[in-house]
């Protein structure tokens, strides 16, 4: 990897990596980190300056003091650390006017004269508010572009946008700043091994496709929950919801990995075109389709979060009817999915903490066994923790007896692939954007068809005050939950359960 | 499954397993104490009676001697085999006369009186060469049937037959003294856990199903691997040659399972059915389709057996062509198999003990990937030893690379399933004679069609003296099987070998 | 054909065609004048006697003045007609003594004798009431079998029984008289023109085999309409009913052609297999899947019956609860069929004259269509009258518009084949008795298991005294009958309808 | 159809349709009559001007006699025609300066006046020959335009350049001046009855969606076929020869229908984003896989310009390789079509006028038939002349015999709509563009995939100076055609034709 990437960066090249909002905590916690862990690994480029900039009164001192601890430095590694701190400065600047980033271009400038005057590549990284985005994205587009001879890429996060509206408002604002190939919208869920493994699986093995589709699956649940509950994110969260906050763009794109046709080739473009095809076969989802829930105290659970309900923290409204679970079932109407429920499941205060896709298979057709003995074949990809894939089958029941019983097939990471080192999803991501592959970025398009699909729903939740269920921490969620999977046809036996292999 | 039996083979009512041949290999290494195993796990009817029958001059207590050390009896159930020991009883009698079967078929109505009058289900098992077989059979027809209110069942072996002909002559001859309920033709292969689990794997397994044909399958690979020579065995070894021995019977009994529609039930007829009429598809085998080898000695190679060829054998003749390796490929024309080979392989003396089912499926149609990086899907299920059923699969490379690589999902018995034996194959089919169940068993009509596929390619081979290639003892077989494979499109690349788990 | 046909009927062999029942309705208007047209047609052996048995006393002349007006002799044929009757001879005898049968058997020794002692091929044909039948099979077997040098092959007709009992008491009985391959029981619609032509249809064209199964059709009918009553057979109608009379033969017959899986070969054994095992998946209809219907009178209906209801017929009692109508359900629970419905309805009196199959297509999935604007597919074979196969499909509306409709693809035999004979079912299933072909004719077996699907639902029906639903003559039958198939999830769209191409 | 076009075209709303080249063939052959024609139907909005545009110093009078043959009018349609003049004008203008464009513009403007000021949406036909074409379109762009309240259209007529690299040249250079939403590439094969049905017959039958991918066919033909030489063409023809004249326009853009996925729905851009998917996929045609062929006199042949080979012509010169007849094999490589060759067959003084889609099926799998007896499958759309499609199948051989025969299930369009007028694909064209709808129109990047599978060979062609294979006229063209596709595994039994039904 390091040679193809040395080779593909050309590392002689001048890269800057800016991060805006550098004082806040997105780059605390992961911006920095990341970068000094792929620092540290030898994946960047070994000519890189990484400025930071934000309106506090800061030194590169004050920012290495605020992050370092996130970094995990290991002994041996200090001195490589150091290494790293000198390649950091700081800027410190307004968002809304020129001057702080005239200065910048300057900075950015001169390190070119350093570089024997080669043009210097520039990645842009906004970890801000909503509130300012617009006008540091315009200043930046005014004053830090490359001067033709180098490229620019600018790095944005969610939220994109509330919903439709206020999303494509924002992108317009974009497109007209930037284009296309220059914005990398991180979803960060797109650099985890299991989802980025989705489409290998899919495509790469002749013995899965013939099952995908709707002749053999019976539903697809996307699932993401949550051991813990909001902590002190609750007033910001508040005003997002579990919906926003990780349906429409997690799960979301995890839904079009698995329901996506294949693309004519594994180009951004191709790959990004069937993520949109899908998104548009994708039905608005109805109220009658969604089931929210709030979760409450439960004193008698062990975890220390779970004496307080969500509205317990005060930073939340006394009659706030923001849900922290949420069930979406969401129907694709093509060749290849109708009539296949794809279960949207994401919640906060729950048993456990999982992200998961599992395929269920409809029953055998024509089944020979007698009534009930056959339980459905699941595939499970398993996202987080513990990254695992499993297929649940039927074998004969092993021994002297006649009868069948559920196994699996199973590749568990830790057990396979002892050695590896699963890298963090943001680490993939920013030497994505160094390489240029826009793969793993969300598109404007599919940004806008993802919103189209949840947009009606929130506005309905809104404007009819649904009420939340109400949910104990620690607990699997509503039943309503399940009452409604099951309506769609999801059937969960409760005789099976997968257990990682011990070793 | 303790329970089941009890119910099903109502255990107050009296039942005799007569051993014809008693003194013979067969009965000392596998026949007593398969029945002993099942005596001491209680799955045996309470009142039963073993009685061996030869016409040696012996005692029980010579017989005990004989099959004893096989038992391999544990210090704790030395009571229990003494209680075993006190159910054997011994019949001395000719073969070629009526007498002796009269002594059995009095002792059998003694033991009725015994009984409370209740009327003995009676087991005959013929461990018998094939020169005394018609003689016995038809005495036993004569002499020991039961009188109507119970059931005789009759167990017999292989060899049936020499070739389609000789193998209708002997069927011909059992349908004249037994119908076909009361015939139990052994193949030990059909008792083995995974063979057993070849049906439910298939057909109750929705996610399997639909990739299970010609459109997805590139070919099938049953294979039959020993290790070591023809031992002391030779002389009777040449008489027959891998093909009779092995291909014959066991491969195409898997062939079958592999290869049969799904039958309208679970019965033995609906299931018997399936399997001829997968036999009547095959094409009968031709010379081309067809590689045998015989081994060479191969000093250098650490076995003890290694110095000694085959032809080395004092036994052997010294123009002997009788095959110890031999690959066939089977073309079964039919709308699921057209076009997809089915690969027998057999051979002694080769680099590994081994028994297994390899589905190679075909490449992904319209591959995206490089090409050459997409190896293609495997099922395999591993009959002996280290019974396993896996999935050769692509996976993205784990780590931060982006290529792909070959990876398999797993369940591996011995990790899985720790706690359970898996029971001898004898030991089931054993059981299901006296459950009266016929699945396992071979129907006259398909060992008819079995021999019909096989028997011009044998007598082409002696016709034309086809001479054996020479294979080293310890390798791979001749090269010849592996172009043939190739040649109908079997790939092995090479990259990848599954390891079994290690814990 | 016929020089095949004189091949393999070694036609100087002498064959004798006996008709018990020669002076029954059935002989004077099926047998004899179906036996004149092959005659006419030379497709009969040359040597060849056709002899009458019955108690009447007749003379060839008397039979000749029988059937002659039947056989629509044209005036160019009235030789040929002459030399027919020479062949015909009659025997007059009782059917419950031997007497007249050993007559027979000498009649046709003498026949051997004028034939160079070349011995007689026998074909039985028991043309007679079921009260009679068991005596004469019996007094046959006894008397007039074949001496082993040529064969004898016996003909029934329906009823065979009433129920599986009764049924199954025929078949023992017929077992121990005959074999399988000596026993031809005819079901006519196995003789028509497009039922022959479902087999080649399914598995003679590509095309249309991946479509056929439960991912694809959404139901299957099999309907069988008369436009007339009961006529002058209401009496013994009324101790049959149309379950009996039609369904549990007919239309049972051709479900087994459209459901069965591809036989191993075309032989008959081969084929038998297959429907047995369809008959098998077939679950037992249940009172629930049922609809039971009688006809009254409709006197403004313009046909010559129409003023006269069932119950109106002085030979049918008051309180007749015997169907006229009926329309069951059969769910076949195998892989291929699992889920979708076969309607089989037959109904007298209604609206048309016509028996058809008709595979109802599901919609297409993930239409992009305006909801509603795409019609099902469906694909018709239309068995009598005027035989067809049109496939109703989805164009574009010919001409400037932009919209779809449905029109079809079409073959009518009339126009298609202008020049060709379609012959009478009795005619070609004469010849297949001749050439030992037993591919349409009913296998013992066969016959169980397609009364083990309707025998309970006719013993509730009677036990319950269910009323039949009254329809009017003429019309399309019971609207209950719709109502059943919509909610099975028929749609009738009454969009489009299929008119025979006019010349 | 009137309604509703009167009803989104908004008749009172005035348009004109502005003719560039007005005096030239295409104009005088198929502009105006087409207008004539749809006007006549009252397909036209009604305030509409046709302004002819060229170089001659012409009158509308003179225009008038150059084109009224073409429009056929009927006696009774004289007076309408009249009005259809009336509404004619006529602009004499250069094509390269500005001043003629501006006066066409005032006389937009002056007719925007008349019309209560509404503003005038703008069709402009570009029939021009290469040489001019930039220089119009960039007046067009700078004079014409619509001041924003209106709408502007811009149709364009082949050749859209030579090569890939011509083409892409011409398209970036309409790009600077049209939007892509203006701009109307006309392939007129879009405008046929048949090609647009194909959409329907793939998207709106179940019946046939199972069987349409590489599983079940064996092989696509599409072909175009002309019975006539280059007559009068032959100079203009040989610059661009038949590859560029039909082969990478007419069939490649079937191809596309044939061959692409199901669109997210009927929107022209998800249209058109399928095409572009499956030439993405479509393999750059190889030499190897091409036939060329060029027409030499037959003067034995009964047809007028058969006497004269293709370099008879004297404007051809004597050592033209210009193919006047083609056949090039496709390859695509997705997951439906991978493996099935797609044969592109045009020429030019054939035995016949034909263009037809030929879809052809594997052979049966398992076939029970004897050996040869099954026909492939074929589904065939022809496009020309005589619309119709009609399915290829085997069905029993009808009357009294045992075997098969291939027949066909028949919609031949003369027969079965008898009454309904198949309007000119010219006439459905223009009314597309009026009411903006692209579907049938080449978009910028469709071309330019489209040029990238034919450039190269058409390249090498030159280079290496290949001869094209010699063929008489009305002859099936060059051998190494048939022998090229047989290669391929076309099946041609000659065993059937089809015969369009006669009434």
């Amino acid at each position: 990897l390091r040679e193809s990437m040395q080779r593909d960066l050309k590392f002689e090249t001048p890269y800057v990596f800016v991060i805006f909002g550098a004082s806040g905590d997105l780059a605390k916690k992961k911006i920095y980190p990341t970068l000094w862990w792929l620092f540290r690994d030898n994946l960047l480029p070994v000519n890189i300056k990484f400025i930071g900039y934000a309106r506090s009164d800061l030194t590169v001192f004050k920012l290495r003091e605020s992050f370092e601890k996130n970094c995990k430095v290991r002994e041996n590694e200090k001195c490589a650390f150091d290494d790293f701190i000198k390649k950091c400065s700081y800027v410190q600047g307004q968002y809304d006017t020129s001057e702080g980033f005239q200065r910048l271009q300057s900075s950015i400038d001169d390190f070119q004269k350093e570089s024997n005057n080669q043009a210097v590549n520039r990645l842009y990284y906004l970890a801000l508010p909503p509130s300012v985005f617009n006008v540091v994205s315009t200043e930046l587009k005014k004053n830090c572009m490359d001067h033709g001879d180098s490229w620019t890429r600018v790095i944005i996060e969610k939220p994109f946008g509330h919903d439709l509206k206020s999303s494509c408002e924002l992108s317009t604002h974009l497109a007209k700043l930037f284009k296309e190939d220059q914005i990398y919208r991180i979803d960060h869920y797109l650099g985890k091994e299991m989802v980025q493994n989705l489409m290998v699986m899919r495509f790469g093995n002749r013995i899965l496709a013939p099952s995908w589709n709707r002749d053999h699956i019976a539903s697809v649940m996307i699932s993401f929950k949550e051991d813990f509950g909001t902590g002190g994110r609750a007033g910001y969260f508040d005003t997002a919801g579990i919906i926003r906050d990780v349906m429409q763009n997690h799960l979301m794109q995890i839904l079009t990995l698995v329901a996506m046709e294949k693309p004519a080739s594994l180009n951004a473009e191709d790959i990004r075109d069937e993520k949109v095809k899908v998104l548009k076969a994708a039905k608005v989802v109805e109220l009658k389709d969604v089931v929210v829930g709030q979760y409450i105290a439960s004193p008698e659970f062990d975890h220390p979060e779970a004496s307080q309900g969500y509205k317990d923290d005060k930073s939340v409204p006394a009659d706030s009817t923001t849900p922290t679970y949420a069930l979406a079932v969401v129907h694709i109407n093509n060749e290849r999915w109708e009539g296949v429920p794809f279960f949207l499941r994401c919640g906060k205060a729950l048993n456990e903490k999982k992200a998961e896709v599992r395929i269920q298979f409809k029953e055998v057709s024509g089944d020979i066994y007698p009534s009930g003995e056959l339980k459905r074949s699941e595939l499970v990809m398993r996202v987080q923790p513990n990254e695992a894939v499993y297929m649940k089958l039927m074998t004969k029941k092993p021994g002297m007896g006649f009868g069948v019983e559920e196994t699996e097939l199973d590749l568990t990471y830790n057990n396979r692939f002892k050695e590896v080192r699963l890298p963090d999803a943001y680490e993939r991501l920013f030497l994505e954007v160094f390489m240029g592959s826009q793969i793993n970025f969300v598109r404007t398009d599919e940004l806008e068809y993802a919103w189209r699909i949840l947009t009606p729903v929130l506005e309905e939740l809104k404007k009819k005050k649904v009420q939340p269920v109400q949910y104990k921490f620690g607990s699997r969620g509503p039943t309503e939950g399940d009452e409604l999977m099951k309506k769609y046809g999801f059937i969960f036996t409760g005789t099976y359960k997968w257990v990682a292999p011990k070793l």
